[in-house]
């Protein structure tokens, strides 16, 4: 195989917010995108304008010769997308925290992932450079190509293995989407008193920041922790009318209260 | 009453992280700082040499003549402390989240409140111009003085009253004390793997982030906005041997599954 440096060429599987960010990343590192492959062709077209590149929505159709297979498709379709034959005994990568590699099993033995531990958001492009990418692959070979490319584009890249990357995932759930809970319940909130979001800009912005210097464990504030029961009780009282966070608040407090115990 | 300006006198009651940072920003604004009470004398005499001023563990030699006493004290120690005869009918401040204006009541008629919505790091100089200080008085002269004051300190200046910065501090506690917490979940989710926090750096600040452009509701991102069970079942399996966690993750799991349904 030669596979080495910009050399490489790539199909890419999928032409989503993933899809967009990554291919254009990888073109401005000079790396070849032979093809766009999305079974809605439309979406495939506006990705390969972009990149000056040829498009498909035909398994038929994708470009036997690629040196690497970009899964940037929804979890659910991976495994489904990659047994069609045109990918048998190919080197196939997908992008997902939450699938284990062994989702190509049945179509090649040369696999890798290449899980960039981010949120994409539509219509913005998203710089790689500081984004931690999961690299994994079944064989040296293909470890050491992954990990060239994920140099190339990002400062910040990791070895972890499908095991890890199931708790990673899982642990991004609780500081991103569950962090990003807690910020839609205190705008629930603010919202009956006509108190816009805003005001708690700075502090969300600083609490998220303190972690980079303090470990969140002794970052950790507020009443549950110091078991001011006296503003526990007023705060309970508060949500009176609010059942499901009144139990949010109650339960996510019994647990902070917990924390000192553990030491 | 003669309080224009800078030549406003100051007495701060209590000698902590708020009383450090707020005297130190109020003496650079130009405002005189008479004195520095704290019951605990070498706290007091800490600050007071930083300041270059006078301090007391005395309520009898506390200053008659300022015009206003900064509380900075605990919460639930501002009404006991303020009961003191010294304190008679004289203007007092509290800065408290989660304190009522009328915890003065007993004391005096002339009441504020000047509730600084960071949180505050011992050791840490924390500059107030960017930090949401919330302005609260019994009567429109002290009302003046407060923003006045808050104004020259600070960009973020907010008329908040006693019954809205209840909530406020309700909201904060859900957005940063609780989004603290998930940080602090995902930390004991990934020492089981040997995998750092830093690796979540990225996204965690970019979830904060992004309320900055994107509502929270909006931004709601992960496998329970989704419904995507196969995910939500593989994460209540890699739970099962944390019981606590397994409970918060399930429970704020529904909560996000209805958040959709509300629309």
């Amino acid at each position: 195989m030669e596979m080495q440096g910009s050399a490489l060429k790539i199909v890419m599987i999928g032409a989503g917010n993933l899809a967009n960010n990554l291919s254009l990343s990888l073109l401005n590192s000079g790396y070849t995108i032979l093809q766009i492959f999305s079974r809605t062709e439309n979406s495939a077209k506006t990705l390969a304008s972009k990149l000056n590149t040829d498009f498909t929505n035909l398994y038929s159709k994708i470009r036997n010769n690629a040196d690497i297979y970009f899964f940037c498709v929804k979890d659910d379709v991976i495994e489904e997308i990659s047994k069609n034959a045109c990918f048998k005994d190919k080197f196939l990568v997908h992008t997902s925290g939450s699938t284990d590699i062994s989702v190509f099993s049945d179509s090649t033995s040369n696999a890798g992932v290449f899980y960039p531990l981010q949120t994409f958001s539509a219509g913005k492009l998203t710089s790689f450079e500081n984004i931690p990418l999961c690299i994994e692959a079944t064989n040296d070979e293909s470890r050491t190509i992954l990990l060239s490319i994920a140099n190339k584009i990002s400062k910040n890249v990791h070895l972890i293995d499908s095991e890890q990357r199931k708790y990673l995932h899982l642990a991004a759930v609780f500081a991103c989407n569950f962090s990003n809970y807690m910020y839609f319940s205190a705008e629930t909130l603010l919202i009956q008193k006509n108190i816009p979001l805003e005001i708690l800009y700075p502090l969300i912005i600083e609490t998220a920041n303190k972690i980079l210097y303090q470990d969140p464990k002794l970052a950790q504030t507020g009443p549950a922790i110091r078991k001011d029961i006296k503003v526990l009780t007023a705060h309970l009282d508060l949500l009176s009318s609010n059942p499901e966070l009144k139990k949010l608040y109650s339960f996510v407090s019994d647990l902070i209260g917990k924390m000192k115990n553990d030491d």
